[in-house]
């Protein structure tokens, strides 16, 4: 069975750790596209000094997928240089991507080459192969005056907006899809949105022309994982509204499945009713970590998933 | 059998890349000893920035080692970041190197895994497990007086130097070597010496008081294998006196089989009467590129070898 995620980052990561633990039962066939809009850290400085595709949500959903006998090989890409000098916060993976990003001139077999390294269990694509920008409109953006509306530019700086996030959008508007990725959704069984950074890492998809459409028009399932807590840039976005913006944003969208951890979701019934307009039936699971924090247990989401996407076959 | 190679750099390689050529025949064991001197260019910097051990030398040992289908990989060790920016001139197998070396906090560990990285045909290891220096006593280091003997400090200078090398040393002077060079050394039953730049690849590991004891108290058969041409620091050095100086930095050593191309020797009278000063036969071969290049050509030092090699089991 062919599955999509969609994402960037943790979020994708947890979605792919997930669908690996319950890989083998159902024989899935794991494609990872990833948001390629960061511009903070590492990931920002290297598309900055050598206008790379900033490596390092494609590094973490490299080592989501990574084989336990490549372990050694995940520590190694997942190693940051500490201080001091020009190294300092690069991680050994974003290097080894962007030099194989050079020596291929192609993205797809760059990351296709990395996954042979760490023996990944599924493939790992760009939602775009050029560096995309995000800008967002935010309403008190800045504290001093908290009901304008302004422009923030830059995923890092939308991530952490102190005010209220009311639109995002791509620069450029109209970015060429990955062809590998649309080849992949329109061959899926599953597309699989979130969980993860809700106008930084999972939207942005539904802005990709090309891939909004090979999205609208694959004849997949579409399955929805919620995130388990607000973060900055969606702070006063109701779990609901989560769902509503997805459907915003492309309102052609339907989903089949919608899960939220039953801790986490709060009331369901706004919930539900969100995931009934878009067609899609809520399900309720015990998906968050033990220990209380905002983060999925790989176990727990796949054995949730488990039962959701067999009953796609 | 089990062959020690000593030196760094470009010569090192090329007696892996020969010692590969006869490595199914004679069913060789190959380890790579490596000098850890450099101060110039990508592997200066991250010595001077970050304490590292210099990796390119050990990185080009790994790739002279590498197996046919680890080629890939062996182009992304290999791949050096073009300016802009503060990667230039790194090569990505440098900083996975360096990544290694942090990441396991034992240089031998890093190397050994990079080794199953590129499926090494052997094993690398550095001569010291701390980066160490070289200087040398230069005389005309300086044309503006030429007959001034001047102290030349680092490898790269002392490679590069426009002066006659009358001396060199390391810094510091009594440095700790790899243990597992040491035991390498010990079960060799050959030890390889050459080519290589004479005084800042070959003659430093003579240098080291613990491995210069295991030499000479091993029972290995041993082998020189000559330059091909003068390099900046052996300006003015003949070939015989290439060997005259292993002798003169290692009194006890004694050497079975020196190996040099039939053309680029020259004379050979002077040269064998200075390898039996070694207690060595001299082995006259074609072992240089058929192109006209100072470079040895893998294939026919390799055929050079089977019979040397093969008549000291």
């Amino acid at each position: 069975m062919k599955v999509v995620a969609f994402g960037g980052g943790h979020g994708l990561a947890a979605s792919l750790r997930a669908l690996r633990h319950c890989q083998a039962d159902l024989d899935l066939d794991i494609t990872a596209v990833v948001t390629v809009g960061d511009d903070g850290g590492s990931s920002g400085r290297l598309r900055a000094e050598r206008g790379a595709l900033p490596p390092g949500d494609l590094r973490q959903a490299l080592a989501a997928l990574a084989d336990a006998e490549a372990m050694r090989t995940v520590d190694l890409f997942q190693h940051r240089f500490r201080p001091p000098g020009p190294l300092t916060g690069h991680t050994v993976g974003n290097l080894v991507l962007l030099g194989l990003m050079e020596l291929f001139g192609d993205p797809v077999a760059a990351l296709d080459h990395a996954a042979t390294m760490v023996a990944a269990a599924g493939r790992v694509l760009p939602m775009s192969c050029e560096p995309l920008g995000i800008e967002a409109e935010v309403q008190g953006a800045d504290p001093a005056v908290p009901d304008d509306v302004l422009t923030v530019r830059g995923q890092h700086a939308v991530a952490v907006t102190r005010g209220r996030v009311l639109s995002v959008r791509l620069t450029p508007a109209q970015p060429a899809a990955c062809p590998d990725a649309i080849e992949a959704v329109a061959a899926a069984d599953w597309l699989i949105f979130g969980p993860g950074s809700w106008y930084t890492s999972v939207i942005p998809h539904l802005l990709m022309p090309q891939l909004a459409a090979a999205i609208v028009a694959s004849p997949a399932h579409r399955l929805v994982t919620l995130n388990l807590a607000e973060e900055k840039e969606t702070l006063g976005l109701s779990v609901a509204g989560h769902l509503a913006a997805l459907r915003w944003y492309l309102p052609e969208l339907r989903i089949d499945t919608v899960i939220a951890d039953e801790k986490a979701v709060g009331d369901p019934e706004p919930v539900r009713h969100a995931a009934e307009s878009l067609g899609a039936r809520l399900t309720l699971a015990p998906v968050a970590m033990a220990d209380g924090s905002a983060r999925h247990d790989p176990a727990a989401l796949g054995a949730a998933l488990v039962p959701v996407l067999g009953a796609g076959r």
